[in-house]
C-alpha cells in the first residue's frame, strides 16, 4: 500500500483504463457488500454477483481486503473532505473551527456508517485490523486537530503551557469514540449530546 | 432484575442454601465460559459440562443471560471495589482522587478483561446489549466522578461555572473508551498513555 497518497486505494493501479475498471469493481463490490455484508462474502461469490470472473478481479486486486480497503478509503475520504470543507472557511476563530471539526466528524461518520449498516462491516474490519486506510484516516484527523490547536495558540485563544503534542494526543483520544468507526457504533446513544459536551470539555481544557 | 442492590446478580435467589447453589453454578459457568466462550455455549452444553441437569440450572436461572449477568456482575463489582479502595483514602486532594480513579479504572479493567479473554465475551455482550449490570456499572462510575468533581468544587480546586451535571456527563464520555469493556478492547494501544493524557486534559478542563 502506497503511503505517499493518503487515500490511494491500492498499489495495483495500472493506468487510466485499468483505473476505470478498478473503479467499476469497487462500485459493484460496494453495492454487493452493502447488501450482503463484507465478512461473509468470498471473492468467488462477489465475482459471480457482479459478473466478472474471479481471475479478472484478481488482476486488479490482490485480495478481498484490497477491495475492502478501496471502498473504505472512499468512505473515509468523504468524512475527511466534509471536515476539510467545514473547518477551512475564512475568518473562523480556532474555537469555532474546533467546534465544527467535532460536529462534522460525528455527523458525517454517523451518516456514512449508519445509513448503510452493512458497509459498516468493512470500516469495522479496517479499524479492528488497523488497515493502512484506517491509520491514514486517524493520522489525518490528528493533523486537523494539530492545525487548529496551533492556530489557537498563535492567536492567544488557547493555553501554551502544555506541550503541543501532548495536547493533540489527548484531544485525539477524547475524540476517538466518534472518530473510530468501530467505536462509533457503541456511542450512538451519545451522538446527540457528545458534540457539545466533548467539545466544551476540550475547549475548557484549552483555555489560557 | 432488582434495581435496589446495584450488583445483585438475579431476581431468583431463594434463600441461603439456594444462594450457595447459585454461586456454585456461577463459578462453574465462569470456568466453563472462560475456556469455551460465552457466545457459543448453550445452556444444555453448560449443564452437561458442569454436571447439573439443564432443568436444575433453570430452577436457579431464567436464561443463559441470567448466568452471564451474574458472572459479569462479579467482574464489574471487582472494578468498582478497586476504584472505591483507591479513591476513598483520607486526605487525598480531589485532583489526586481523580488521577487514581482513571488509573485504577483502566488498569483493573485491562487486568480483568484481558487476562481472561474468553470472559471478555460476556462483558462485551453485557455492554452491547445494555444489560442492567452494565448500566449499573456505568452509573456507579458516574457517581464516583460526581463525588470527586463536587469535592473539588467545594475545595476551590475545580471551576464552578459549568453546570455540575454537564461537567460530569462530559467527563464520563471522555472516560467511556476505558470504562466500557466493549470499547476498551479497541483502546488497548492507548492504555499506557491514556491515564496521563486523558486525566491531564480533564484536569485542565476543571481548572478554576
Amino acid at each position: 500500500m502506497s503511503q505517499s497518497s493518503l487515500f490511494s486505494s491500492s498499489t495495483s493501479a495500472r493506468g487510466p483504463a485499468d483505473h476505470d475498471i478498478r473503479d467499476q469493481i469497487v462500485a459493484a463490490a460496494n453495492q454487493h457488500f452493502s447488501q450482503y455484508g463484507y465478512g461473509k462474502t468470498t471473492v468467488s461469490e462477489l465475482a459471480r454477483a457482479i459478473g466478472f470472473s474471479k481471475a479478472y478481479i484478481y488482476k486488479f486486486f490482490d485480495s478481498k481486503q484490497a477491495i475492502g480497503e478501496a471502498i473504505c478509503a472512499n468512505c473515509l475520504a468523504q468524512i475527511v473532505a466534509a471536515v476539510d470543507q467545514a473547518i477551512n472557511v475564512a475568518n473562523l476563530s480556532p474555537t469555532e473551527r474546533f467546534r465544527r471539526l467535532v460536529k462534522t466528524l460525528i455527523s458525517t461518520g454517523v451518516d456514512l456508517f449508519f445509513n448503510d449498516r452493512k458497509l459498516y462491516d468493512i470500516a469495522a474490519f479496517a479499524a479492528s485490523e488497523s488497515w493502512p486506510v484506517s491509520q491514514a484516516y486517524e493520522a489525518q484527523i490528528k493533523r486537523f486537530v494539530l492545525q487548529i490547536v496551533r492556530e489557537g495558540r498563535e492567536a492567544g485563544e488557547f493555553e501554551r503551557k502544555t506541550p503541543l503534542d501532548e495536547t493533540v494526543d489527548a484531544i485525539h483520544l477524547a475524540l476517538r469514540p466518534f472518530v473510530n468507526p468501530l467505536q462509533l457504533q457503541y456511542n450512538l446513544d451519545f451522538v446527540d449530546e457528545a458534540p457539545t459536551l466533548t467539545t466544551n470539555l476540550i475547549l475548557r481544557s484549552l483555555m489560557p
